[in-house]
């Protein structure tokens, strides 16, 4: 079903003050959720709001608390989250990244002790708004085998960049997985099968179906061993950068997904070094090829990161958001 | 056949002062390919040698030419390589980010202009060995079909990470395909197939056939789309952060494999925010959790970035590196 883009937002709001949430804690998540879903994100949109609120229940997202610096270097700063909210944590840091940005040209923020910052592609489409290139990744607990390994030890690390443009943002968020578990679900839920080998069953066998694979756990790493060396690296920079925890320690803090999480937020400045005229041709340049390159399917036209999330969302703006009606009906009696 | 890394690297390097380069840059590009050979990276080693060579004797390579400043802001400068030598342009822009990072803890370099730099991994082994993490990458020209294209328009954009560890270093080098052609080159060669799917054939079917795919040109970014847009974002930010030349307009020099390509070299001084025993714990947690995953083959063991590569170093500098006998003599008779 459809449910309007401001309505969604109200209903996830009125949910979050409820739980707890003062009415500028509640605007900001309520929002950065309803914007999920009204991009296709479904997976931390509305569908994510009952289990953000058990973590504030149980304890493990503490309401209360907010960013602290730990220490200043120029361009480049320190903050313990403090186990607070993690979208209020990273849209803070992402902040503090372009306000470092507008004095250096490049501003860098690590984060520490910080919580589930559910959609990465919100702060790379936030900085891109505002007019600022980003980088930004998070860790996570151990959610996928290694390359070679059987067994879930590396995070699959969601990793974004964010270039602003005028006739529409730049924007890629990937995670380290080949597919989500959201993904599996949904596919399996439909009777589908992944379009590409997604994970191993039990016998080690590469399969297409979800079922097998999440029966496993050995998901995929996006491009096998490189994927999975990306995630390594991505989990050690997070944690040594923000001297916090890297995902071998947040399996252990018993805080559900992501807590205790390491983030890095990074805004640069586009004109650093071109007018905004050289950075538009250089940017109109590479779309204009990608059009212009001859399709794998006949009638198909190659896209760029983050524009079919633009077309996801102005179908949402215009027709309503598209939720799932017993997630919808779960939200509305929180 | 197995050949002395020094014996390798004076080969290459009495062939560079012939083709005309200084005695200091002929040392440092024989050192490079030699040690690239001695690494296991056999495609930017001694076999990359005589193209290099005919490079600089149609001029796409300036021998003469050295890298100048365009713009300095604090932690980040710009500089034009003037289609220079693509090793020495890359080493002086590494060392240059690391001088920064001395000073401001994080130095970022963005290099226009410049030409082919063989191993991306050569930087971020130097960073680390200086201490130093390292992101680095540079863009190409066309060489792989973006996803959803039929034909190659975009670049494959190895991108590098490197983080200093006493035991060890960690450090990742990854193209953006799937496999590289020397990889599709070498598997056709003897007969083989490739592990998992590399490319489509001309008919479009996924294969493991390295020789229908060379046949093809349609090389499969790693991850299919998610590979595919890292490429195209980095190439963007290549160009935009260097004011450079994007893959698109790279095709156009005329100055073969990466004549005129966009570079960024960032370094971060890993003890910023952590003492150097908080880091030790970060990254000894993470490769012993790492190590203590049940592997998938039972023997294996789950390696970490840059761990195999060592252990090929390891092996050519006891017993020799190995090389090809035809390429030996060719280098040889250059």
């Amino acid at each position: 079903m459809r449910i309007p883009f401001e309505q969604v937002k109200s209903e996830i709001k009125r949910a979050m003050i409820k739980a707890g949430l003062t009415e500028e804690q509640a605007d900001i998540c309520a929002r950065t959720h309803a914007e999920s879903s009204r991009d296709g994100v479904y997976s931390h949109g509305l569908n994510r709001v009952p289990r953000f609120i058990d973590y504030v229940n149980r304890g493990w997202v503490d309401i209360k608390a907010e960013p602290t610096l730990v220490k200043s270097c120029g361009c480049i700063e320190n903050y313990d989250g403090n186990m607070g909210i993690g979208i209020t944590n990273a849209k803070f840091a992402m902040n503090r990244a372009m306000e470092l940005a507008k004095n250096y040209n490049i501003g860098v923020v690590t984060l520490k002790n910080t919580t589930h910052w559910m959609r990465g592609g919100t702060y790379a489409w936030d900085t891109a708004n505002n007019g600022y290139i980003s980088i930004c990744w998070t860790n996570t607990e151990s959610c996928m085998p290694a390359w070679g390994a059987k067994v879930p030890c590396i995070g699959n690390n969601p990793f974004c960049i964010g270039i602003p443009r005028k006739e529409g943002n730049v924007v890629l968020d990937m995670a380290m997985s080949q597919y989500s578990y959201g993904k599996l679900q949904v596919t399996r839920l439909k009777g589908e099968q992944l379009p590409y080998a997604g994970g191993f069953d039990k016998e080690g066998n590469l399969t297409t179906d979800p079922g097998s694979i999440e029966e496993s756990m050995r998901i995929l790493p996006t491009g096998f061993w490189k994927g999975s060396g990306l995630a390594i690296v991505l989990d050690m920079l997070a944690a040594v950068l923000s001297n916090g925890l890297p995902g071998s320690e947040i399996d252990k803090t018993g805080k559900g997904s992501c807590g205790g999480c390491s983030q890095i937020f990074i805004a640069i400045n586009p004109y650093t070094f071109g007018t905004e005229a050289e950075i538009n041709n250089i940017l109109e340049s590479t779309i204009n090829h990608l059009s212009a390159a001859e399709p794998a399917r006949e009638g198909d036209k190659v896209s760029f990161p983050g524009q079919r999330t633009a077309q996801t969302r102005k179908d949402h703006n215009e027709k309503g958001v598209i939720v799932d009606e017993a997630v919808w009906n779960d939200v509305c009696n929180l």
